[in-house]
């Protein structure tokens, strides 16, 4: 083989802000079903709808023939795009397929955002977002949208010179607090976006799951001028076949049409007759049913548990749907330390820091309830519980 | 529904140099299975082993169980990385499963070009990479790498202040010429690059279909150290997959993981497990010895065709392998303008002059031979040569 040759010096000004993934790190470094996890955002296995995908994998061979395994149009196959607009009732034209909603997020922030140019997002928020919005050297800015102050800050980045682009929320069952903004908060923030002039991308990868409660309109639903809608079969069908989707305005979606051919030309085709044929023979909503069931009893048990277990000084959200929960315990507690402990005694949760774009939160932590068994919930907590209050009572 | 709002001003700078694929507008128009197509890079339907991945469905459920649908690893499933490695002797660190080729050029040029930043590539050129490369606002440079003057123009390039980050090529088969490049052209591109320092990138989708002739050693066996061999499932399993790899040094791979964390966390699950098996079993390869069967057949015949029905003035190439044989005809001949009326005759082929960065080559056009039925080709030839002829005549 030839010397090795240094690559340092070759790559583009983007690869100064990548940073990886923490919660994929700690997947590198632990076998998932060897350890009590609370850390990823895995859907039970149990929801994968594995004797439907035989039967369908057949189906889709017979129905679609060639078709099925032929490159696709970019804008998704007609089947799924027509199945989610009748769906979500808006206009095909409205629909394009992603390969995984991480690319609905990503090729959003391609299209919009230039270095330096302004991403809103709340505090916590989802960590996969703030890596692409970091990638492509975006200004990011925690707002709290419901705080009093919130018009004068808005005020103060554009008289700053920020060019905001768009605000990024997650309003249903939030990674990683679990919260839901109401219909009031949504109002606000559509009120806000259409004084400010800026877009909104909605991110609604849990929507279908909830527990209990009332749905809350869609932001898209209040402002389909200017949000993005962006949904995913991660949660609702299986993660292991890529497939989200994007709701927008045509004009939007044109651009990204145009992005997503030298992405990738077109989505998985194969996995998008699975999905449209899972959905429009009425086994996704059969199935959700099942899901919605075995998480909200999933979510139950770890609300008993840590109400059992949890030391003083620690308090949690009350998540209606959704896979996660997010702690808060005393100031001081540093959740990023505590976490070689924890794992040393078999429980992974993610620090919530690394849900802050600027890093604090220090003393939160998210868990989910999805992926671990129920019968081995109860001994993580227990574990978990122990040791934060060995270290509570240190502080 | 609210009023729209003006999109324009809101994009990002890379945008403006966004352009889409001629060859993909043109499946929009038109029905393929209604028309002579010898336009897209399509595998014949017949080499789809929809049988195979029919068993192979069922077998990795079977085998892999809830694992083939949850989330998967960011570099790809370790069965399929092994499996590639194995098959192209190289170690498993440097693989990288892509979702598409596509996306392997795509992020090699986001990890390494910065606007401005100069690509090299012969003229003409593969159109998804031109997209790919003008999306990211790269300055591309088309040179002749076997001119006796390429040295000078890469001096003139560097003393230009040009930085040459890598040097884009197809040297198997190439789209859209159907050439290849003998050894002694690889070697002196490889001394090229070691001199003037720049990274090469050898895009191989077809490099598996050769109907005759010794297979020529890859640019990446001759220089590993800087070399970024990207391998496509697309033509000789199933481009509806999405499914590529990337061959390359782990300092620049370590680089794509993260990039691709935040673009779409990982390849889908289910179709890798596929290929997985699809490829250890001995099956990828059975299939492979009947998809070039089938190939070298076409080719012949469409080189019958040409050589029957063409009028004088034209000329083409004779590709040994691959998809597509490139045709040169008189100057002043606009196959651009021309194609409206070969389209309105039920006959449709690519423009060269899209392949050509520059724009040039209006006297060209690339056929395929993969996709038309055998015994429909004749027509599609003899009606595309009247036309041709007539239009000769008028120049």
């Amino acid at each position: 083989m030839a010397e090795s040759i240094d690559y340092s010096g070759r790559f583009s000004a983007d690869v100064g802000n990548f940073f990886r993934s923490p919660v994929r790190e700690i997947f590198k470094r632990v076998k998932l079903d060897e350890i009590y996890s609370f850390a990823g955002g895995y859907p039970h296995s149990s929801t994968f709808p594995m004797e439907d995908i035989r039967e369908l994998s057949s189906l889709v061979i017979d129905r679609y023939g060639a078709k099925a395994f032929q490159y696709g149009a970019t804008q998704g196959v007609p089947e799924l795009r027509e199945a989610l607009a009748a769906r979500y009732s808006v206009p095909v034209d409205r629909v394009q397929i992603s390969t995984s909603s991480q690319q609905g997020i990503d090729v959003c922030t391609r299209v919009l955002v230039d270095p330096g140019d302004v991403v809103l997002c709340s505090a916590p928020t989802y960590l996969g977002a703030l890596q692409s919005f970091r990638s492509y050297r975006a200004d990011v800015r925690s707002l709290d949208f419901n705080a009093p102050d919130v018009e004068q800050r808005l005020e103060a980045i554009v008289s700053g010179g920020g060019r905001i682009k768009f605000c990024y929320l997650i309003p249903d069952f939030q990674n990683p607090s679990g919260e839901t903004m109401d219909l009031d908060s949504r109002r606000r923030l559509v009120d806000l976006a259409r004084r400010f002039d800026f877009l909104i991308v909605e991110d609604s990868p849990y929507r279908e799951l909830r527990y209990e409660g009332e749905s809350v309109p869609t932001i898209y639903g209040l402002a389909p001028e200017r949000t993005i809608h962006l949904g995913s079969f991660s949660k609702i069908f299986a993660p292991g076949f890529r497939l989200g989707w994007i709701i927008a305005d045509p004009a939007l979606l044109d651009s990204i049409y145009v992005c997503k051919q030298s992405l990738d030309l077109c989505p998985p085709v194969f996995d998008q007759y699975l999905a449209a044929e899972f959905l429009s023979s009425g086994r996704l909503d059969a199935n959700l049913v099942r899901s919605k069931e075995l998480y909200r009893s999933k979510r139950d048990h770890l609300l008993s548990l840590l109400e059992r277990y949890m030391p003083e000084g620690v308090s949690w959200t009350r998540p209606e749907g959704g896979l996660f929960l997010f702690l808060t315990l005393p100031e001081g507690f540093d959740s990023v330390a505590f976490y070689d402990r924890a794992l040393d005694a078999g429980v992974a949760y993610v620090a919530g820091s690394f849900f802050y774009a600027d890093g604090s939160g220090r003393n939160t932590m998210r868990l989910n309830f999805s992926f671990l068994a129920t019968e081995r919930m109860e001994e993580g907590i227990r574990i978990l519980s122990k040791l934060l209050g060995e270290e509570l009572e240190r502080l």
